[in-house]
C-alpha cells in the first residue's frame, strides 16, 4: 500500500492573473495547475459600469477578481491533479506588490460599498498605478532633507508605488475615502484576509513597501511635515501586527473552504511578493544566492547575513525573504518589454515574413540571425533604459540609447544590441553589491527569459557567472506552495522545505572566455556611456522627458480648444 | 515669323545613369531629357566577364556606359524636344567625383585594352570607393606632421575618395597597372575628352579633388615621404592645364557628333561636378547663397569673396564654383539614405499596411503621423552620422546615435527625430561658416527631398532661415546647359548665364517662431551630444568600429576555415 501522501495549494497573484498549483509536499513535485485571468484585468480608462475618464498614470484592479481565482482556479487544480481535497493541508500565496486594498475594519473593499463605488480611490491600486509621483517626489525631498534613517535602506528613494505615496496621494485627492479607510492593505494581506477571516500583515511588504526598518515606521513629525492630515497615516491606517514568512497566519475559514472545497482549518501561510517568495522555490535561500526572476522587468533578490546599504537597491529588509537573514531586493524596470518594444515597433515586415516561412516565433527567428554574429560584430551599444532605471541609478526620467548604428545595421544587430545591454544593467547591480559588502556568489535565472538560450548565454558571458536556473515554470506559486509547507508545519522553515521542494538546476550555463574578454569591452563601453548620462554628467533625458511633457500638454490643450 | 531659338544640351552624370536635357539658350526652359541607365551600374562584386570576387569596399564603373548615354540618351532628349538638332549650340557636363579613370596618353581607358580587361585597378574607380582608407590615413598623418599649408583648405582631411588616396592606392597594390598609366584623368574631365578629342582639366575637381592649391600641388618631397615610387605621381600621371568654369575646352569631334546626332564643332563646355554646377541652376553663384542638394547625402557649396580655412569644410577652391570667387563645399555624408534605412529596417509590417490601405507612399505616411506632433513631444533627439561625419567633424568612423527612447516610442517618433537630426547638421554647417567670416545669408534647396514639405519646415525652423528652392527636378543638368551656354559665348559669363536660364523660388519656406524656440532647445541637445561624440570626449564610436571590424574578420575566418 502507498504511503498517504499530502499536498499543498501555492496561488500566485500576477498583474493580468492568477495561478493555483498543487503540490506534492514530500518533494515539491507540481501535479496540476489552473489560471483565471481576471474579469476586470487592469482598469485604466474608467471604472465598471462607467465612462468617465480616468486620468493618466492610473491602474486599478476589482478585490472580487482576486476571489474568483479562489472560487474557479483552486478547484480546478484540484480536480485536475485528482487528488483527494482533504489531502490538501496548506495554502499559501504571492501576490504583486505593492498592490493596496482600501478597507472597513472587517477587511471590505470600500469599492465593495455602494457608497464609494463611483470613486476610484475606493478601488485597488496596482503596483503600476503610477500618478502618484507627485507625492513620491515630496516623501523623498523631505526625508533627504531631514536625513531620515530609513531612506538609505531604500538605496535613496521611496517609489510611487509604494504604500505612503499612495496613501498621501488618497489623503490629498479623496479625502473622504481616506476618512473611510480603516486600514491600508497590501493585496499580498488581504487575499490572507479573505482565506482565514483575519488580518496579519507580512513582513516583506511591510518592510520593502511600507517603509518598516525594525519595527519602526516614518514618524508622526515626518508625516506631518508631508502633510498635517498625514500625522496620524502609520497609526490610523498602516500598523498591524506583522506576520513572519512562513509563519501560519490562520486557518482556511468556512466561508473560504466553500470557496475553494479545502478542508477548512487547514493553514493559511502569511503573505508574499511574487519576486520574493520565487527565492525558496529555486533552492535558493542562502546567502549569496541571486535571483533574478526575469520577465517584461526584472526582480533581483538575495539573502544576507549583513545589513548594507547598497547604493541603488530597491530596498533591505530583515526576514524580508526568510526570517533570520536580510533579504535584499533590486531591479531593472526594463527587461523583457524592451524585447517586445523592439519586435512591435521596429521590426520589418521581411523578417516578420520570413519567420512565418521557417515556422519561427518572431523572436526565435530574431535570436537565430543575432547569434551567428560575433560579439561586437554590429557594432552597437545599448542603454536599457526604456522604463527608466530601477537600480542602481533609480531614476525614472532615464530613458533608451543606442550607439554606433550606420547604414548596415540590421534589425538583429539592433535586437542583440538590445539582449546585451540588459546583461549589462545586470553586470552593473552584481558588481555594485559586490562592492557593497553583499558579494554575489550564485546567479539564478527564474522566469519566462530563462527559455531563451542566446540571451542565458549573452548573461553568463557578460556577468563572467555560471548560470543556475529554477526547475520550475511557475515558481512563485511552487514557492508559496513551499510556503504553505511550512505554516502546515511539514517542514522546519522554509530552508528545509525549500531543500526539499525547492528545484534548481545548477551551473547550466557556463561563461566562454573568449566571450567574457569580449564583453568586458563592451561592458566598459556601456559603464561609461551608463555613467555619463545616468550621474548628472549630461541630464539630456531629464530635459527631453520635460520638453516632451509640455509639448504633449500643448497637445492636449490644443485638442480640448477644439472639442470645446 | 518666329525668332530663332537656339539650344544647349546638359548632361549630368550620377553613380547610376546619365540624363540628357535639351535647354533653350533664352531662358533655361527644359524642352526634354532622357535617361541611360549604366549597364554595368556599380561593379562591387567581381568584373564583368569573371567571378573573381573584388575585396570589400569597392566601387568601379565601365568607360563605355558614360559613351553610352551620350549615343542614346542626347539623340533621344533631342528627338523628344523635337528641335532640330542643328539649332543646338553647345554641350555641357557635370560628373559625379571624385570618380577617376586611368588612361594611356590617348585618353583611352586601361580597362579597354586587353591586356588590362582583367585587373581591377584599371578601371574606373567611382566616388565611392573606400578601399584607399589606409592611404589616406597615411596621406593626412604626414600632412599634419608636415604642416602641409593645403591642409586646412580640406577642412584638416584629404578624403579616401580623392585622387592621391586613390593614386597611391594603385601604385602600392597593382605598380603595373600604375606604371602603364599616362593620365589619371577625373571621369568629369574624360567625358569631356570623349566629346572634344582633347584632354583639359577643370578647375573644380582639381582643386577640391586634386589638391590643387594656388597653381600648385602636394610637392615631390611630401610624395617621396608617402612612398618614394610616388614621388613623380603628380608630374607624370595628374598635372595637366586648367580650364576655368565655363570656359570652352573644345569643339565636338566628328566622332561625338556622330554618337551624339549633334553639329561637328560646337562648343564642348570645360567639365564639373554635379553638385558645383547645380549652383548656377539655382540662381545661386553670388557670395552667401548657399545651396544645399539634398538626397541620399548633401552637399553644400557656396560661394565667396574672402578665403577663409572653415573648420571641417570639404574644401575651399579658388573658381570652385565660379571664376573670380572662392568655392566653398561641405556636406552630410548621410541624409535621405538614413531616412531610407530606417524604412527598410525598422518599419513595422502595421505601418506598410496602413500606408497601403491610405493608398500612400511609406515615407508619406509617416510624414503624415510625424507632422502631427509638437516640436520635442517624441522625447528622442538623434545624431545623423551613420555614414559618419563629413563636416564639420571631418570623421567617418563616427556613428549613428539615438537619446530618449521609452516604450511608449514609436516608429513616426524615431523616423522624425532623424530628420531633425539631419537639419541640427546642415545647422552646425551653417554655423561653422558664419563664425568662420563665411556668411550664408541664404538656404537654398535643391535635390530630391525638397518634396517633403515636413523635412522643409524642420530645415527652416531649425536653421530659423527662410528656404528658397531650386525651380528644376533636375538641376544639375540645368547647371551643364547654364555652362554649355557660357562656353557658346551666348552668356558673358556663369552669373549672367545663371540669372537668364536659372530657377529660384526665394523664401517658399519660412521658419515659425514658436517652432525656432522649440528647436533652439532641442538643438542644445544636439549640440552637447554632437561635441561629447564627436571631439573626442568618448571615442565610443571609434572603439565600436574598431571592435566591429575585429569581430567581422573573425567571422572571414572561421568561414574561410570552414570552407578549406
Amino acid at each position: 500500500m502507498k504511503a498517504q501522501e499530502s499536498y499543498v495549494i501555492g496561488i500566485d497573484y500576477g498583474t493580468l492573473s492568477g495561478r493555483a498549483v498543487v503540490v506534492r509536499v514530500r518533494d515539491g513535485a507540481e501535479l496540476a495547475s489552473a489560471v483565471v485571468e481576471y474579469p476586470h484585468a487592469v482598469v485604466e480608462r474608467s471604472l465598471p459600469g462607467s465612462t468617465d475618464k480616468l486620468p493618466p498614470e492610473w491602474a486599478l484592479q476589482v478585490p472580487e477578481d482576486y476571489r474568483q481565482v479562489l472560487k474557479k482556479a483552486v478547484p480546478a487544480a484540484v480536480a485536475q491533479a485528482g487528488i483527494d481535497p482533504a489531502d490538501v493541508v496548506g495554502i499559501g500565496t504571492d501576490f504583486t506588490a505593492c498592490t493596496m486594498v482600501p478597507t472597513t475594519a472587517d477587511g471590505t473593499p470600500l469599492s465593495e460599498l455602494p457608497q464609494w463605488a463611483g470613486e476610484p480611490h475606493a478601488y485597488v491600486k496596482l503596483w503600476r498605478h503610477h500618478a502618484a509621483q507627485p507625492q513620491a517626489e515630496r516623501i523623498n525631498e523631505l526625508a533627504r532633507s531631514r536625513g531620515e534613517s530609513w531612506l538609505p535602506r531604500y538605496g535613496g528613494l521611496i517609489s510611487s508605488e509604494w504604500e505612503f505615496a499612495k496613501g498621501l496621494e488618497m489623503l490629498e485627492e479623496a479625502p473622504q475615502v481616506y476618512a473611510a479607510m480603516d486600514h491600508w492593505v497590501e493585496a499580498a494581506d488581504w487575499i490572507v484576509w479573505q482565506l482565514t477571516g483575519s488580518y496579519v500583515r507580512n513582513a516583506c511588504t511591510a518592510g520593502y513597501k511600507g517603509i518598516r526598518q525594525e519595527g519602526q515606521y516614518p514618524d508622526a513629525a515626518f508625516l506631518a511635515a508631508l502633510n498635517p492630515d498625514f500625522a496620524r497615516f502609520v497609526v490610523d491606517k498602516v500598523e498591524h501586527p506583522i506576520g513572519n514568512l512562513g509563519d501560519r497566519a490562520g486557518g482556511l475559514s468556512a466561508e473560504a473552504a466553500a470557496w475553494t472545497g479545502l478542508p477548512e482549518g487547514i493553514p493559511v501561510a502569511v503573505g508574499n511578493v511574487d519576486a520574493h517568495v520565487t527565492a525558496p522555490a529555486a533552492k535558493a535561500v542562502e546567502p549569496g544566492q541571486m535571483v533574478a526572476i526575469m520577465g517584461t522587468s526584472t526582480c533581483h533578490v538575495m539573502s544576507s547575513r549583513e545589513l548594507r546599504e547598497v547604493p541603488g537597491m530597491c530596498g533591505v529588509v530583515d526576514g524580508g525573504i526568510v526570517p533570520g537573514l536580510y533579504g535584499y531586493e533590486a531591479g531593472q524596470s526594463g527587461v523583457g518589454d524592451i524585447f517586445g518594444w523592439f519586435i512591435k515597433n521596429s521590426l520589418p515586415a521581411a523578417y516578420v515574413d520570413m519567420a512565418a516561412k521557417k515556422g519561427l516565433g518572431i523572436h526565435e527567428y530574431l535570436t537565430s540571425l543575432a547569434e551567428r554574429q560575433n560579439i561586437g560584430q554590429h557594432g552597437l551599444v545599448a542603454l536599457d533604459w526604456h522604463s527608466g532605471n530601477r537600480s542602481v541609478l533609480v531614476d525614472h526620467e532615464l530613458s533608451g540609447v543606442v550607439v554606433g548604428q550606420t547604414l548596415a545595421t540590421r534589425p538583429e544587430d539592433g535586437y542583440r544590441a538590445l539582449l546585451e545591454a540588459t546583461a549589462y544593467g545586470a553586470r552593473v547591480i552584481v558588481e555594485t553589491f559586490n562592492a557593497a559588502g553583499v558579494p554575489v556568489t550564485e546567479f539564478v535565472v527564474a522566469g519566462g527569459l530563462m527559455k531563451n538560450p542566446l540571451l542565458m548565454q549573452i548573461y553568463a558571458d557578460v556577468l563572467n557567472m555560471p548560470l543556475s536556473t529554477i526547475g520550475s515554470s511557475q515558481g512563485p506559486a511552487l514557492g508559496s506552495a513551499i510556503h504553505a509547507a511550512v505554516a502546515a508545519g511539514l517542514y522546519p522553515d522554509i530552508r528545509a522545505a525549500s531543500a526539499a521542494m525547492g528545484r534548481l538546476n545548477r551551473a547550466v550555463v557556463q561563461p566562454i572566455p573568449e566571450n567574457v574578454a569580449a564583453y568586458d569591452a563592451l561592458f566598459a563601453e556601456y559603464r561609461l556611456l551608463h555613467d555619463y548620462f545616468g550621474r548628472g554628467a549630461n541630464e539630456v533625458m531629464h530635459r527631453l522627458k520635460a520638453i516632451a511633457r509640455e509639448a504633449h500638454r500643448d497637445v492636449q490643450k490644443v485638442a480640448a480648444g477644439v472639442q470645446g
